[in-house]
């Protein structure tokens, strides 16, 4: 925390989003907190922004921060902060947090619901039964096939924990080595090539920072196996989407699950839409309630008043 | 063990499979068994029924066990014994052992394969994709949801392990309490009514014998919950078929995944192949491999000429 933290026990909070603000406050009134204020739009921000001390908020217009004079701190409703961050729109006195520990197990029932439909050749079977066709065959056990988890925070450790309830061999790659014990094989961010290839599946949970910036490219990509399965559910901006395109055509063997896009909406002219062994979901791998992120603000908000730590704080210059 | 184990060291072995009997006999033979006789139909398994003193089989002519007079011990290469005991064709003096702890694995996948399908909506997804629209939606969690194992040996004890690792509720109804401990909450089989009323899932891995036949009726159906999602891999005669189409169409909310049937293949006929709340598969969910069964065959070999206890040994008393 710093000096411009904690002025008043009921301080001026905005919150922001763009369909959800209404419920949001209402759910925040519910649980006994005043002087709430709240808009929709850039118009309905403005003429609060003299005022505001905590700003609450889902896809807030970001240049408007440095226009809250009395603004010490900004929750964001999400986990990923790169607009945020990598705008630098940010005065550097505001403390930043994001919702953590909620979007991990959603987000591994989302991984291993489309990687077992992979696996276990789900489509296979329904065009069978479309046949009426009746023609056993055996398919691959995900028990020993190599998980390669890119990014162990909070959802990369959900992933890595069911991976091996699911009896794989689960190996990960983080730009420290302090998240290691979790898995069986650790690899640093100079091991992109080595980490790949070992990989059956690969799942993406990394934040976008300008180190993660396109990370996945058409290097790395050759070095993966060439049934590989990929699962993006971190930012659509650590793959180039171009070189992907390039990899799925050359090897139909692999598949590439994606929930995030370079571009969201996904534009309709992205060949992503029509390969044949891509599969594509509107960003919503990792939901969270409005009931549960205002909960989350709320029991920070008893932090801040009380001038301790809050959860989830973002460091500004790591971007994530 | 009886008095007609063990004559000598080198049993006469007949292993009969309609096409894979010499892919086994090649696996034992690499393993250091000789002494082994293959067949493939009625035909050739008669002129070895004077010798034969063990039987390694898959779908063997069942009438034919009671013609061979030298016969001590009967394994078979899957989990079910149904067929067998059923009969009642099996000398009482002749062991009768099956495949365990093999199908827990690829069982427990298939069952979470196509809950996980269903639960996270991959249908509506891909239907998404297939018309370029970009619309988020939340779908629900597995977390929290309540799975209900109806038979719990040791595939019933794999899908309970992964259900908890998935955060679900487990609870179980089996004839002993001895497996109570591996459920949050057990149930006998007087409880029928109580234990699927509960249910938001409901796994079927029981075994097929007088008691369990037809005890998934309409009595049973109807207190279901109306979106109750059903999977049978134990067999297909543990369930009414007609009951069960007539719940679904009752209730288009309920989804019933069925690997297993009355008769297999099901026939072209039957009103489950086409029906929007059902999910067909050839009988696939618990494959082992040829090496494998033949693996367990060979371990259980040594055993035998040892005298020792054989590993899955049936209660043919208890038919299963």
């Amino acid at each position: 925390m710093n000096d411009r933290m904690y002025t008043h026990a009921n301080p001026y909070i905005l919150v922001y989003h763009e369909r959800a603000a209404a419920l949001c406050a209402k759910e925040l009134h519910n649980l006994g907190v005043t002087n709430i204020h709240i808009a929709s739009s850039e118009e309905e921000v403005e003429p609060l922004l003299d005022q505001v001390e905590i700003i609450f908020c889902w896809k807030f217009p970001i240049r408007l921060f440095a226009k809250a004079p009395a603004l010490k701190w900004v929750q964001l409703m999400g986990a990923g902060v790169d607009d945020v961050v990598l705008s630098r729109q940010l005065p550097k006195e505001v403390v930043l947090t994001r919702i953590i520990g909620q979007f991990g197990a959603a987000m591994a029932e989302y991984v291993f619901a489309h990687v077992l439909y992979q696996i276990k050749q789900l489509e296979m079977w329904r065009t069978q039964q479309q046949e009426l066709i009746w023609k056993p065959k055996s398919v691959p056990l995900m028990r020993n096939k190599t998980m390669a988890i890119a990014g162990i925070g909070s959802i990369g450790q959900e992933v890595i924990r069911l991976g091996r309830a699911f009896g794989m061999r689960v190996i990960g790659l983080s730009k420290t080595s302090a998240s290691a014990h979790w898995v069986d094989q650790h690899y640093s961010t100079n091991q992109w090539g080595e980490f790949v290839a070992k990989a059956d599946i690969i799942v993406i949970t990394l934040p976008h920072t300008a180190a993660t910036q396109g990370v996945f490219n058409r290097k790395i990509f050759d070095q993966m196996k060439s049934d590989v399965i990929i699962v993006n559910v971190g930012r659509g901006a650590v793959l180039n989407e171009d070189d992907l395109v390039h990899f799925l055509q050359r090897h139909e063997q692999s598949v590439a699950i994606l929930d995030v896009f370079n571009t969201e909406p996904l534009p309709k002219a992205s060949p992503l839409w029509t390969m044949p062994n891509v599969v594509i979901t509107p960003h919503i791998s990792g939901p969270s309630s409005m009931v549960d992120v205002s909960v989350f603000f709320y029991e920070n908000l008893q932090r801040y008043v009380q001038g301790d730590r809050l959860h989830g704080q973002v460091d500004v210059e790591a971007e994530y």
